[in-house]
């Protein structure tokens, strides 16, 4: 059975062809993320690193999206996006993710988009880690902390 | 690698405990698909039903989407769907799809949702196969007529 | 300054040209609401009905969506839609709703899009009232249905 | 007749209180905007500069989206968005847009929605102005030119 959210590690994303990456999937475009200029809509790219982060956070432990408090609020503060080729209709594509700063409460990470060989597009997202009161910060699971360093070696600050 | 669009044909269906259809492809459940009500909201399913049918389409033949003179325009004269149960967030699922009446220009398509051993929803297209100047029908093409006839085994008018 | 969402009435849509409708509002047709073939995506039409679907059920009582006791879970059992006429980038239309049946805790509604002086597609859906759990039946709120009677004069079951 | 995207001028702007920007529209926070948190979606925010920028090349005459060569290829390069503040269902807002840095052939467009007195979203955009190859730079039209130069006073690079 198919099943496309399967997360990819480091090395079946290098066997994929993408080194250099702790995780991602594979997927296919879909007609409904083409726009009337035929070729995936800019804000389409969004969503797929909007997936691709709400996967990773849930498989390294940031939170399971509980709604209660044995999970923070994880707010995004700051998304965006370079388009750097066109992708069309029934493309496949790998989208990999990785964090790239993390410190105590807060974190950025960077997308990518890869189809046949080329980068399609690139990403940065900035996260904060909150309390329910969606004001006070929170610090990381340190189960999670320890996974991202391990898995995606990014500058620490303050960890 | 994970393709997730790859399609599945009655064999494949049928191991997955989805006998009784001869197409279909797994897929889970998106964050962006969940609405405020914390489920997948029901104009999601209608596209899912969307993506299944411009997949089916060209598989079976019906067209290329090349937008010239060698392809149909096929129409989307009427959608239908039932919601029989909830799907929430990182649900696998299987999406089903076969032509149930086939006619000279024309088909209805019948689409279902399953997940974990349950039928979640249900929908009915009706489509019409026109020439490029969006009046004049059009016959399917024969290959397609065909192949529908041998795996669909839909009811026929007029062929 | 503009505010489309604002609730149309009979008579204000008895202005517009759209005569025995109770309910409506002016919209545009956006950019993203296209899908390749350069058309309204007719899924875009089932997301128009919602919207209005969301906004009737507020001004007419039904619910406040406040996810408390005080307010009944509306939940879609069906939905369906008929495509007339293409619509285009830039269109000016308005959608109308109304309630055709009227039961102790469902109902049907009837929707329709104008556009251009004429009707590009129809849609209806079937709503069922739900206590908090989910699974029982809860009657509408007595204001709710005095509304409906008086505005939408619907077929009636049990009422 | 409500009609949303009427384009509001700066005038129109000041008047709704949000001094010193040429171009915008008023709208409201749709049902389908709201993701699982409750909240209107991130993406969603990147749709409305979309909606904006769509209409803004078009009544600022960059493009009337003809396919033909009468009209360049607008590309979007680069997008990002800053969350400043979350919204919620039936938040009415104003989206605000102007070009920041104008040159021969791109710009960049900044935007902003306002909503009950406070910033919620800012972003930005890089736009370039392609022939119908997909590749070679062309300069934008000269009313367009004069139009975004006067309305906007926009930093100028090679003008």
């Amino acid at each position: 059975m198919t099943d496309y959210l399967t997360a990819l590690d480091e090395d079946a994303l290098t066997a994929a062809g993408v080194p250099g990456w702790p995780y991602g999937y594979g997927d296919k475009v879909r007609f409904y993320e083409l726009d009337k200029l035929d070729h995936v809509n800019n804000v389409t790219f969004l969503k797929w690193f909007e997936t691709i982060r709400v996967t990773y956070v849930q498989d390294y432990g940031l939170t399971e999206y509980s709604g209660t408090d044995a999970d923070p609020q994880l707010v995004v503060r700051a998304l965006s996006a370079d388009f750097l080729l066109p992708m069309f209709q029934n493309e496949s594509y790998i989208v990999t993710a990785k964090t790239t700063l993390l410190k105590t409460s807060s974190l950025i990470m960077h997308y990518a988009i890869h189809a046949g060989g080329t980068l399609r597009a690139t990403g940065d997202c900035v996260v904060v880690s909150l309390e329910a009161d969606g004001k006070t910060r929170r610090p990381h699971k340190s189960e999670a902390v320890a996974r991202i360093l391990e898995r995606d070696r990014p500058e620490r600050v303050g960890l």
